[in-house]
């Protein structure tokens, strides 16, 4: 596995491969890889004859008050797991190569930026839809692979993909869970024992929501009531948000839609965790 | 010359290109072709092996108040001129075809979209920028030439060019004047014999700023307030701005930059136009 640092050696690269009628598959990530990120792997590996993984903790989705620099940055660990699956390129630009001075254009996916994690998280998606869309252009990938874990991002990605007119193959993998069912976060390490138990309670709440809608309850205030009374014995979760949404567009209804999602985020200590289920 | 409406087969045929390795050149267009038009495309037929103009009259770039209704569409007409040139295809989609129901994704050049033009058009550059990055992403031109007469307009194309990682190389060729040195415009039409007159003040003021620069003046607010002064014989003519920026940035200085050019816009009678000198 080759690290590749700079724009223009990456950009060579891909050329070449492109050249040579290849398909990439290309998985962004933040870094700090767990099982869920090295399934996004395994499905490129499967399909396309080149695998490029990025690792890029990306400022633009930060907001000031939120973890950038804490978030963590096990680099070598990273680097180890990937040569491990194989992966051919690993692409690892800094923040300075990413964002040089005078950087000032941004992408924005304006509807979906303004609900759920975007209402809480003002420019966290233009961040991602600016950073992802960057990488595109200088991987030109094949097929892309994202985690359902993020299910919103994944949203935004695909709306972005139609939107701007790039021809790139849009994957979403189911999220990957530890044997009790929380969801794989790189964040999940900064739960201590008692936020970590608590912390299944996300899960085990979109567990009663699905159970609610495939029992036949098509009332969504009805159902967001039953899994936010049931999150209360958590004293440790402060609920942001539970929502039904239309998986497509991430627009909310009274009732239960054909095609559901069902979203939650919440703090476990001062740790914020998200997770889903689709229905 | 083939026309083209849908974007699946540009985006076959340009794929085809790029498979056979051919050089394309690309010309977005609003159409109401004109001679400064045609000189972009010539640009481009000697310098690609093929030829691509679009013509696209960009709602997103208007505003609500704005002559999106009114600007001129003399299609079969723009045809001809392109056909005579021997443009290889002509793209030529509606606004249904860019902009299908739920489109959201925007690309903003945050900075430059609040200068000059982007003060008194909010969202014009947004519009330009989105249509031109959509147009790039369909048909992955090797070069893609501007005039110099929207001026800013080229400096934020360059600027999302070198933020984005597009792999284009963007030609920005000199504005093409009437005899006696009015610039090229479609909405030149628009002016009665009266205004067209005295339309030609703009570019006079901007050629004593030119001249006042050239013989050493390098205060930029003496300079701007002799051009006014000797706008002020045209009655008909109502100013937006001069100013005196850098040519990378459009910064604004208190003493003439090194790589200047001098920006003028202007009401003439109910026609807005605007021009620019390098110096």
């Amino acid at each position: 596995m080759d690290t590749i640092i700079s724009l223009k050696q990456i950009q060579t690269i891909t050329k070449e491969l492109h050249k040579t009628g290849k398909t990439i598959g290309f998985i962004p990530t933040m870094g700090a890889l767990h099982d869920g990120h090295l399934k996004l792997v395994q499905e490129s590996k499967a399909k396309n004859d080149v695998t490029i993984v990025s690792i890029f903790v990306n400022p633009a989705q930060f907001s000031p008050t939120e973890d950038l620099a804490k978030y963590p940055r096990p680099f070598e660990h990273d680097k180890k797991l990937l040569a491990k699956e194989k992966v051919d390129y690993l692409f690892y630009p800094d923040p300075k190569t990413m964002y040089p001075n005078g950087f000032q254009t941004f992408v924005t996916p304006t509807e979906l930026s303004n609900v759920l994690e975007g209402k809480i998280r003002p420019n966290h998606f233009t961040g991602v839809a600016t950073v992802v869309l960057k990488l595109f252009n200088l991987i030109k990938p094949t097929n892309s692979y994202f985690g359902q874990k993020d299910f919103q991002q994944s949203v935004v990605i695909k709306q972005m993909i139609r939107d701007l007119n790039l021809p790139i193959a849009i994957n979403i993998v189911p999220t990957v869970r530890d044997k009790d069912g929380l969801a794989l976060s790189s964040r999940n390490i900064f739960l201590n024992p008692q936020e970590r138990v608590q912390a299944l309670g996300l899960y085990q709440s979109l567990l009663l929501g699905k159970k609610l809608i495939l029992e036949g309850n098509k009332n969504v205030l009805t159902i967001k009531t039953r899994m936010k009374d049931y999150l209360k014995i958590n004293k440790l979760v402060r609920l942001d948000y539970i929502e039904i949404c239309d998986q497509e567009n991430l627009s909310t209804f009274q009732v239960v839609p054909k095609k559901a999602v069902v979203l939650i985020a919440a703090y476990v200590g001062k740790t914020r965790l998200i997770d889903n289920l689709i229905i």
